[in-house]
């Protein structure tokens, strides 16, 4: 069948709406079996040219996931001083979860990417774009799952290619805090802290030309 | 209740596994609500900061498809000459099917993204994975919809916005024909078409250090 059922359909959306990006964790270990499945949902990824660009390590060392928050911890504190005005709003967020999350992954891009020219001649990015699928997938999954998932993206790139023995090249773009929760947030946590409101998508989405937001229907 | 039932989670990683990059449609027009329901599940993606970067423009005028075609041959004839070698294999694949599409969506990164640094000030690329997962859920959204949809990223950026009256620092990224179709492929295009073969997962996860592909009970 081509169409899925309807239950499986409204169970799609549901998960979709339900995904959190999420900063708080309990400690209780994932397990394997379920790591596994996650990780091979994200491995399903549509990339570009069949590229396959992601890559994951796995971080079960104490040490290395102590200097690794610490990476974060840094950057978390340049991102204050760049955000000026809103500096101490900023430093009163959790954006983090790594040290009590109970899987600690990071993604990156491989190295050698300049080889693959199919689909990314003008538009070299798209290995990021389908290393972002692999994450969604995964994200999705987990949630599904019942096990929550935050992207972290404050961190120096090179210091963190440095602790992962990363080869000229590859760049990691996400520490990935999986890991079970008490509850998972009932709106993106940026929204409940007062950060940031979401907008409508009536107000992102154009007709023809940019900023077209009337439907010939609507006129 | 957190965890999904059994016959949700097999569901979602089913379409999962079964989404596939489409470049063969059928003309039949897609329902408008079911349109604006893949368009709303993209607009539940994670993005940075909660900056909701994308924008998406839907191509409705008949003309203007012709000339988005037009755009993406152009490319494709460049993309083939600097494959070299393998230039007449791939001028032998179908790599989109922008003119039979039931729906044409460009999506964008929006402009004055220099605003948002929150998760970006080292990563500024954390805009387009936003971006890409927005994309991924409008695919699997499609996928359990019986619906089929490609990214095309053969195209010059520049070119398009021109064509689309996008303002400066805003930048398309996928071109998304999304329709029904005959048949999903048993598995990537690419592959079927011996253009390319996917690697396993277990290459491509390494445990604390680039490369160790070894876990410690398989060591």
């Amino acid at each position: 069948m081509s169409r899925y059922s309807d239950a499986e359909i409204a169970a799609l959306y549901r998960v979709i709406r339900e995904r959190r990006d999420m900063r708080h964790f309990l400690p209780t270990p994932i397990d394997p079996e379920m790591l596994n499945r996650l990780l091979h949902a994200a491995h399903c990824a549509p990339s570009v040219g069949l590229m396959q660009p992601w890559r994951f390590v796995r971080v079960t060392d104490r040490a290395l996931r102590q200097q690794i928050h610490q990476l974060v911890e840094d950057e978390r504190i340049q991102t204050a001083a760049a955000l000026n005005e809103r500096s101490d709003a900023f430093m009163k967020l959790k954006v983090e979860g790594i040290l009590e999350c109970g899987e600690l992954i990071v993604a990156a891009l491989m190295e050698q990417r300049e080889q693959h020219i199919f689909g990314r001649r003008t538009l070299p990015e798209m290995d990021l774009a389908s290393v972002a699928g692999a994450i969604q997938n995964l994200w999705l999954a987990a949630r599904a799952e019942g096990i929550g998932m935050g992207w972290v993206s404050l961190f120096d790139p090179v210091a963190l290619a440095t602790l992962l023995n990363m080869p000229t090249g590859s760049k990691p773009v996400a520490i990935l805090c999986i890991g079970h929760v008490k509850q998972f947030y009932s709106a993106p946590m940026l929204e409940l802290e007062g950060w940031a409101k979401g907008r409508p998508l009536e107000e992102l989405l154009f007709h023809n030309s940019w900023g077209n937001t009337m439907t010939e229907s609507s006129t």
